[in-house]
């Protein structure tokens, strides 16, 4: 990425380990990230341009010395940042701020969108998955990098259970796996907050009961009709900008919680006098999906859940710019890449 | 209250009961809060003024019919709001948002820094104290109304345990009470950022293990210092303007919560991209004393725990101008109330 809408595919060096503690992975599937809208939307123009891509599935081609349990063959989805999985932070669960971890694209290390990537901490970082090279699950198993897992970090952060009302701000391929992962988690009443019909009716597959197209005070308006004045008790905050972490605080019931897991793009939030009085709870983050992967893969295995179903085109390598026109064009929900 | 510096005691009509769930109790101890000091330094000036006083013990004069379970005689403490204790947020512990309830002071509702109150929904509201009108523990059991319970719900929000480290921001009455709180649920680490050596020696004596004077970026740099640069687990942030929860949210270990009961001065929080790549989360509110007191009262009872310790003047009624004078001019802590 060069800068805003320049998106551009070329030849790089091949990667090779470099550390004892790398793996070399050839990638199989990838794909655009709605965070990647962010930048395409924005970046100022740079000559040097950056690495893309932080979501992606592959096989491992080569393995360093210190980098036990992985083998070449196998086959290997990672996260979304790469981390020793060993540290204090990675012990308790919040492998985003590993001691020793990193994001892909920066600081010499591979983006996703391509067609090899050298893993940082690959012992840590990768997780082995079951299914050949082949298997009609890439889709699916490739949400576990990032999409599926920051719906479920959403949902997990905000305490949905079976006895929690939930409100999903955003039709977005985060906010559909947030509806996806609070009806894995048992809530009955999933309220989510949408206008793209395609979009929503997908929603309502994956467990949506209510679907609200109305925004802003209508929609709080709309929400609160609908829970006899209350709101809900969770909400999931799906998109990133001002006008929905307001709606998010607007929708909130009292005591309740408001997990943000969309990229903020606002620096402060209104958590005022009246949420202090209301107790209203500010939750969420980036995701470590690399916590999430073990418990998430038997229900995708099983085919239980079908988190891969937000992948709507799927396009190869030198068709990643029109990719990316068409999600920030709302032509396509999210793009997988075939390299 | 008459407006900002302007309290003045007056005669007031006696209460009596007005429904058949009210009791009468004359108030046999009250205290001045630190959220007091907010009106008291920027109230404009009313003609009419309004009632000050939500923390209050006393004795039950007189007893509605629907008022069960209560008679004359009876000590009892009265929470910070009044609530029928049935409703489904009371059931959940968040009778600050009672369906029933409301506040001391206004809608015809007497203040509790009075002789005698008033008490709506009495059965729900009062909790009954097994304790003579002359006991020394009347000044721990008052703390019960809200400083000590506001404490405690800074530290229960938090999830503070043997496992997590503290940072208390705060050294007035309801950041010693935090303090106590914290090493109640069994806090080891307790880091204590204040800046008048008379309250943090308090602090010390009621388990904090560092005390911090530097405020602002050389504070987050202290108690980074002090935690090998992470920061801590839990936050409480007991003042309540935009420089204390700035404070709070820059010590915060990544992770980590913040948990706020100061009445906030500020109406944004800077909750940006960076506290969301630390998934650090804000919680707190205000305290539904009513939930914790029963199981708080026996350590109070069996002299574990000494709260009322935060008061360090006793005053009379009429003398309650001049103690929220002392106050505000930090030359009391916390003033005590004998009518």
């Amino acid at each position: 990425m060069y800068g805003a809408g320049d998106v551009r595919v070329e030849n790089v060096p091949d990667p090779a380990l470099q550390e004892p503690t790398d793996a070399l992975v050839r990638v199989l599937r990838s794909c655009i990230c709605g965070s990647d809208l962010w930048p395409y939307g924005s970046m100022p123009a740079s000559e040097k341009g950056r690495r893309v891509g932080h979501e992606f599935l592959g096989v491992v081609e080569d393995v360093g010395a210190d980098a036990s349990g992985l083998k070449a063959g196998d086959v290997v989805v990672a996260p979304f940042v790469w981390a020793d999985n060993t540290c204090d932070f990675c012990a308790e669960g919040l492998q985003t701020s590993c001691r020793h971890g990193g994001q892909w694209g920066v600081d010499g290390v591979d983006g996703g969108q391509g067609e090899a990537v050298r893993v940082p901490q690959a012992q840590g970082t990768l997780v082995k998955l079951p299914v050949a090279e082949d298997s009609a699950l890439l889709p699916s198993l490739l949400t576990l990098s990032d999409v599926f897992c920051t719906g479920h970090h959403a949902a997990v952060s905000a305490g949905v259970s079976p006895r929690t009302t939930v409100t999903v701000i955003g039709d977005g391929a985060v906010g559909l796996s947030a509806v996806l992962a609070a009806k894995r988690l048992g809530a009955e009443r999933i309220l989510l907050m949408g206008r793209h019909k395609d979009r929503t009716d997908l929603g309502r597959e994956f467990g949506a009961t209510d679907v609200i197209a109305e925004r802003g005070d209508e929609g709080i308006a709309r929400i609160r009709e609908l829970t006899g004045g209350d709101g809900t008790h969770t909400v999931l905050e799906c998109v990133g900008t001002r006008h929905a972490i307001e709606m998010a605080l607007g929708v909130a019931r009292d005591g309740g919680v408001v997990s943000r897991v969309g990229a903020p793009q606002y620096t402060e939030v209104p958590m005022d006098f009246g949420t202090l009085m209301r107790n209203i709870t500010l939750t969420g983050g980036v995701a470590p999906a690399r916590a999430y992967i073990e418990e998430l893969l038997p229900d995708v295995l099983d085919g239980r859940i079908d988190p891969g179903r937000v992948f709507d085109r799927t396009i190869s390598l030198e068709d990643v710019p029109d990719g990316y026109r068409a999600m920030a064009d709302r032509e396509a929900l999210k793009v997988l890449i075939r390299p």
